[in-house]
């Protein structure tokens, strides 16, 4: 077996966005066995040069690493592409395209877009993960007139970090109303979310699955008996179903699925 | 004025990606007054053509629209570049180079790495999730022990939304340990960290910041007051340096800097 081909993700800020484009290309060549190493805020040549040396290392073992970069920097640039590595420009050629769109030169500084440039947005965001902490799970008034959306499903349904991934990425604030037997035994949605149907989506998952979450938390208990866990997803569908609430099944989707799935939806309704 | 110019972000899948590019690509013009649609799961001909239908109409209205899109299905694409726009092939041409590289074709399947492909890498960011929530501050029994990562520092300087943000964006468990009066009393670490050094962060705050944010919690408490946050503040600065502990002042740091920061001083560490 070869070892594993180095890919070292080069930013000069934090490096979120050249690892997103970075992942979001090497999925597309699955059977390449591959090992990331992160550099972010290499900013200065000082910083590019620390790169180089681990390249040049590398190289000394016979491997040609890949290097991944977003650094905009000229100066910065030229190091990394001194260096023996397959080195990947991640911005220029879509920078040098833009300025000719816009006929306006790029600023091309140091930093991006996950600093507090639109300070009112970064606190949105702030805002709107307070609020999710604040409203969620069984602590009382929800708040649900001043959500952007609330979650609807039975415990462990993947309410909570839905929430927290809308908050935190999309400065959406998301509630959630945690179903229970008496919502079951009442068959139409419980009161409290009467007024704001058009904020509602429902979380459903398969009951194996919550069978195997609730488990770990609490093993052999009622809560996660896997009867129990048929019971209350066969009615909590039943309930959307008869609500006519939009529904996502969290089963194996991932909390980026899900939330870039209820805002599509909130869009079109 | 003119009207903001549309930038159409066309992804087959959540979008994250495309829109973390396009931003990355965008914050070097900041001149440009721009207006984001996102258009996630624009996986077919059919999505494909609703948006260039979109296109259409705002070229109708006088607009040249910008489209960034990371879509690798050609057809799905040749419909993106038959509308109207400016269109940015985000991956295309990377995907291009790494077949060269790799000298094996890109899979070009529809979706992306923000699905659960690495299901044990998704099972660790949730897990995460759950030791951040559970350890949060007041709730006793910080399982320091099986944490990576403590934050330290006084009520309200940044602790959860960074420990929330590291376990969601890195899968990395982060405790943290909020400084009160009697830890300043002692004057050296607080003893339940003594044994865990090498994962503490100093998370420290402009006092007026901290005032302000504390202020929208508890207008008017001694809590909030300007001298209490000055005199936590200095005390938590004095301990943090008698302790040698790294600290990062989140006055005006995003929680995306925050972590990217400290992951970066614990590979150094």
């Amino acid at each position: 077996m070869a070892e594993p081909r180095t890919v070292l993700i080069v930013s000069d800020h934090t490096g979120l966005t050249a690892e997103s484009i970075a992942r979001a290309l090497l999925t597309h060549f699955p059977q390449q066995s591959l090992k990331y190493l992160r550099r972010p805020f290499t900013a200065d040549v000082v910083a590019a040069q620390s790169v180089a040396r681990e390249v040049i290392a590398l190289a000394a073992r016979g491997e040609r690493p890949i290097v991944f970069t977003t650094v905009t920097n000229a100066e910065v640039m030229r190091e990394l592409q001194a260096a023996p590595a397959a080195v990947f420009d991640l911005l220029g050629p879509g920078l040098d395209a833009l300025e000719q769109e816009f006929a306006t030169p790029a600023v091309r500084q140091v930093g991006g877009h996950h600093d507090m440039h639109d300070p009112q947005d970064y606190l949105n965001r702030m805002d709107a993960l307070d609020f999710a902490l604040a409203t969620d799970d069984g602590l009382g008034d929800r708040q649900y007139g001043l959500a952007d959306v609330i979650l609807v499903g039975v415990s462990r349904a993947g309410k909570t970090p839905t929430s927290l991934f809308l908050a935190l990425q999309h400065g959406v604030r998301a509630s959630n109303y945690p179903l229970a037997e008496d919502d079951f035994e009442r068959g139409s949605l419980p009161i409290p979310l009467e007024a704001h149907r058009a904020k509602l989506h429902g979380l459903t998952i398969d009951p194996r699955r919550l069978h195997a979450i609730r488990t770990q938390r609490k093993p052999g208990s009622r809560y996660a008996s896997i009867e129990q866990c048929e019971f209350e997803v066969r009615r909590a569908e039943k309930l959307f179903q008869r609500a006519g609430l939009p529904v996502r099944d969290t089963t194996s989707a991932s909390v980026e699925e899900i939330a870039a799935g209820i805002l599509n939806t909130q869009r079109k309704g």
